[in-house]
């Protein structure tokens, strides 16, 4: 392979101190130290003299005097602790570093306009300032709000909807009657409105029942490649105002992910399952069709829900417990076999003294 | 989000009462109760008064007097409990309301013939009526069956064959040999006869084993979104009549899924793998390599196979056990903290006793 | 479906036993009971008379006496168990099969040059004798080494980087920076260098940080169908020499795969962790965020990694634990209930001998 020369992402371009102080609303302190311009956003451990990193936890502070970041983004917590270093302090230390990622490296504006290999079916509405790439397919009355962005080679079965401002970044496939809300970002390979998984056994053989109902995807969700989310077998399938889905989840017909829900990548939830606001599943979970999920759920990795989890409980473990427990009963677990030897021993004796 | 007009899928046809029951060949009941027209099928929960709903199970039979519904599809068993109310007593429910749905919400054609901006190799051979999106790309010596359809993006290469009905849905990929029966259903984004991950390790490091072999997947059998079906090493990967496979599946090579299975999402069944017919396994379930599940066997959400399953057994647990033991075991593990301390209790005792 | 006249893949060439003997630098033994012409690779048990086959391990020396097959392929440890039958003595099995089937199966050459519909940005380089299939979207500053092979539908992002030899099947996806080495292949609907799933809570609610960072691919890697690898937070993901990565994985923003990893289908790598070189994963098994997992750690299928893992450690479970200790543990706790009777029989009993 050939050497890479340039490592980092380029910034669009290279601040002073001052101008991250005034572009972040925060306080420089101790500017002096601070190279004359800055040329990009670095971790603590990667960062070089004249690139900017940001101290985000305890840990953080821990390790940011041996970083050689030429400024650094602090909180008012951890400002004293690190005087003497070029600093920019704020109330919000992510909040500033996102800020901060826009100005240094915003991402290229899309392509205006319909690309001439676009095929826009009839009676499409398409609003202000919408990009359409190379090889979407848009079907017969799909209709596509201000600012919306189709990246290359997007399907739009009929009559689907992307809202304002949403990005389908490559290759998203919308199947069925989709609606999608306003500043929705979707990632490649996702497939959004597939036929539902539901088959009835009759005379010994699966019937499929057929799928008629909708996905609703509602404003400021953001859906990772390759995730699949169902349509509904009637009425629809919802996934609330800013959950964030990763990659290669399955969520399944009738589903409906609460607001703000954060789901991991492989998680599956089937069929009619509810998920209340605010949850959050760690990796590969699975969740079993036509159960609750409270809001504010914290499920471990892999864990396996199978009944309805009370709101703002913490569970791991397949089937699931409270956390607490499931780390007590895995460090039990390990020492199963040693329990059951001192069983048999406490029988033993107990045998021999019956004996006497 | 802009407030959404309609919610239910619109019916392309909306009949009396005594139509549906003709449709059915079911028998009215209390038909006066019913509405004029009949507007669409809802669940019992969200039917208005102008729509049918149904009664498949002894809950819904509970649920039933509370529903709106103008008309209600249900069994024989339950006629008489829902006297009153206007109904069609059908043999089977779930079979009524798939045929009701195909008349209320038919799928639109597909769009006939070739598509201009489809790719179409030499020697293809097209069936009566097939359809061929935009964008698809066929390789040469391709067969489709009559009244096949390839949705949008379908790439199917040189010397595969679709059988007759069988319906692509959008963006399938076909690689290697690949043989699709008839009245196939393919999901957006399925990768079928992909290389077998298979490597054996020469002199330290993975060597890559051609995969020569092909991909044959037989009448009736419905692939979910986004799943995986891989080719063989030598001969075939198999899947059985009637099989049915939800999204994010992966079918690793030399696999045979046997007629009838229904497989969940995000089931992974690892290489030269025997699936007997008609086996049902929940989501993420792990099927280890070589191994044989018999027929019948059923097996629950994220169970882990390791060895051979005889035939109608039902598993769960990862290692996988006969599923009340699994209940069983799972019960006593919730408890295996405090069995360890009163283990311990009656430790101390004892030594207490040898003391005296 | 009709029936398949052609179950075996069509060898390109068929050769005497004396040419596949050359072709392999092995030694013909009994080659006088050997078919004129041998017509195809099998395996033992599917193997005619005009096929060759090989024997690759213990159990197989036991089943080649029962094979139809005209020619063995045998390592000089096996070669004397199976005398009298025709067979070709070679160093190493596996790699003659794999040099084998290069002959008699050759992939299909790529069409060569770029198809007049795909779409090519500004200051693309491309190498010499690059294949680029139909539909295919390049952006601007793209680079394709020599020998490069786009199947159909793959798209790079602007700036990409494809190496010498590599090999994108089809319907491939690359976004953000990405960078990939020489003899890399990529199975169709992969996803490279989408957005990281990195959200930090402020003021209660999920705040995306952007996502700059790339992704690099080094040589020789081989990734698999729906693949997921997501490019990093800053600075980069990478995937070392090597690596061979199944179906539906997913691999999360800044994770280093060491070189040389095996991982299975459905894996799951959470943010930064860190996995040393030839690390083998069995399917379904999931890697927290921010761990390290040491050189040639072998993980069983479905386990969870949530701490480092020192290397050449077999682990399995979730949590995981030492291989032995997991299946000393598994057949323990299938007793468990019975434990917990026995528990309970001996407090009876010492509540019996207090009571006296």
């Amino acid at each position: 392979m050939k050497q890479i020369v340039k490592d980092h992402a380029h910034a669009a371009v290279e601040p002073t101190a001052a101008q991250v102080a005034e572009w972040l609303g925060g306080e420089l302190k101790d500017g002096a130290g601070a190279p004359g311009r800055l040329s990009g956003l670095a971790t603590l451990a990667e960062a070089r003299e004249d690139e900017i990193s940001f101290v985000a936890s305890d840990k953080a502070v821990q390790e940011a005097p041996a970083s050689r970041a030429g400024l650094l983004i602090v909180s008012p917590h951890h400002a004293d602790a690190l005087a003497g270093r070029a600093r920019v302090v704020v109330a919000e230390v992510w909040a500033a570093v996102a800020r901060l990622m826009e100005r240094l490296y915003p991402p290229p504006a899309p392509p205006p306009g319909i690309h001439p290999t676009a095929i826009v079916g009839r009676d499409v509405k398409l609003g202000h300032d919408v990009s359409v790439g190379p090889y979407c397919v848009l079907g017969d009355g799909c209709e596509l709000g201000d600012g919306a962005v189709l990246g290359p080679h997007c399907i739009l079965d009929a009559a689907c909807r992307v809202g304002r401002a949403s990005r389908l970044v490559a290759r998203v496939t919308l199947v069925g009657r989709v609606e999608i809300g306003a500043r929705v970002l979707i990632h490649p390979g996702a497939v959004i409105g597939a036929d539902g998984f539901k088959f009835e056994l009759v005379a010994g053989a699966p019937l499929k029942i057929p799928q008629v109902g909708r996905v609703v995807i509602e404003d400021d969700v953001e859906i990772g490649a390759n995730t699949t989310i169902d349509r509904a077998f009637l009425y629809e399938t919802r996934v609330g105002r800013g959950a964030k889905i990763d990659n290669l989840v399955q969520i399944a017909h009738n589903v409906h992910v609460g607001p703000g829900c954060i789901l991991a990548a492989q998680v599956g939830v089937a069929g009619s399952a509810r998920l209340g606001a605010g949850c959050l599943m760690g990796g590969q979970v699975g969740v079993r069709d036509n159960i609750t999920v409270g809001d504010g759920a914290m499920i471990g990795a892999q864990a396996g829900l199978n009944a309805d989890v009370p709101p703002g409980q913490a569970l791991q473990g397949s089937p699931a417990m409270p956390m607490k427990q499931f780390w007590r009963v895995s460090a039990a677990l390990a020492r199963l076999p040693e329990y059951a030897r001192r069983l048999r021993a406490l029988e033993m004796k107990d045998e021999e003294e019956s004996k006497k």
